[in-house]
């Protein structure tokens, strides 16, 4: 296995699909958490002036969801011998980004009382939008599935677009808006069980036992 | 090979390049291009309520960069064997989405001054400070080549990624945005020699013949 460092503050953010994945996975990597203070002068040496970035043998990659994606290929989390299922991987991924932009204006907000507002506003419409169609998107998927199973999964077995769902809600429930309530999740059952699914995972559970 | 059916307006935009790598792989598909008002029948019938869809033996797929990356299998043109040069191919395909994010709002501005003023805006410095970003990464990625060729590509052949620079490039250089000038591309040497690759490829050639 090649020699992994990834960089990214203390903070799930754009880090925690991929932490999730090695942990997951049994992939030793070194998981530095950047101190705010010293950002600035990690920042132009970055490839595209961002975090995460991860190390790969000393060679420096960029862009969270590549990162996910080898991260999920290294711990056997995301299909590489099957186009069609990779396909509905990526497809999930891509749209746990258009969530996150969905809310970002409202995470960077400062002004509490405008804050607020705008995550009112996504929570009145725009964001059970999304989550209905994730829910519906789920329950379509689920036919395709080869095993017809009983299991939680968007495939056959876990994969990096169940870690993509437990970001979502993760988001969603942990205060990461402050004035987001957590029942907005409530109405989706399939989001939630893969949620869960994720949360309760031996590995994960473990990695979570091990930051406290 | 499975049927294919594209779906998406007439124009380039989300549905190139997974047009371009099915021409370039040689793989027979419906190139549907939707008449404007036919889109708000089928919106409701769309995964995400968007457009690209791939419809791949009567299982309609979305997301534009998933649908790519399955085109660019199919086609031969993502490394599906090789995690860190997809991991680099990745990388390139989420930079060229962050570029199109920061182009939307002038693309979407209806009034002719206030659109001239945002591309005026992203052509003094936020678009430049990304083009070069891009440019840089392609000198640092070079070195790592297995062939350490002269050829223009990211990887060793070209990929997904060649493709997504020619894309960017000719969002800037079209007229995409009316007013912003096709000398924006000129300052940066990688960036145009891997355009004009992919532009002058004789199955690239041959396609935008068959178009005309």
């Amino acid at each position: 296995m090649p020699r992994l460092k990834l960089t990214y503050f203390d903070m799930p953010g754009r880090a925690e699909v991929t932490r999730l994945a090695f942990a997951i996975g049994g992939i030793a990597f070194d998981d530095h958490r950047l101190p705010r203070d010293q950002w600035p002068a990690l920042k132009p040496t970055t490839p595209f002036l961002q975090i995460p970035i991860l190390d790969v043998d000393g060679v420096v990659y960029s862009q969270s969801h590549a990162i996910e994606r080898y991260a999920g290929t290294l711990s056997g989390l995301y299909p590489t011998t099957d186009a069609l299922a990779a396909l509905l991987v990526d497809e999930i991924v891509d749209f746990n980004e258009e969530i996150l932009t969905l809310l970002i204006p409202a995470r960077l907000e400062a002004d509490p009382a405008a804050k607020r507002e705008l995550t009112n506003a996504l929570a009145a419409k725009p964001l059970p939008d999304k989550l209905a169609l994730l829910e519906a998107r789920l329950a379509a998927t689920s036919a395709a599935k080869k095993s017809h199973g009983d299991g939680p999964w968007l495939l056959d077995a876990m994969s990096l677009a169940d870690l993509a769902i437990h970001g979502i809600v993760d988001r969603l429930t942990s205060g990461w808006l402050p004035d987001m309530s957590p029942a907005i999740v409530d109405p989706y059952p399939r989001t939630m069980s893969i949620y869960h699914a994720v949360r309760m995972h031996p590995k994960v559970v473990a990695w979570y036992a091990s930051k406290k």
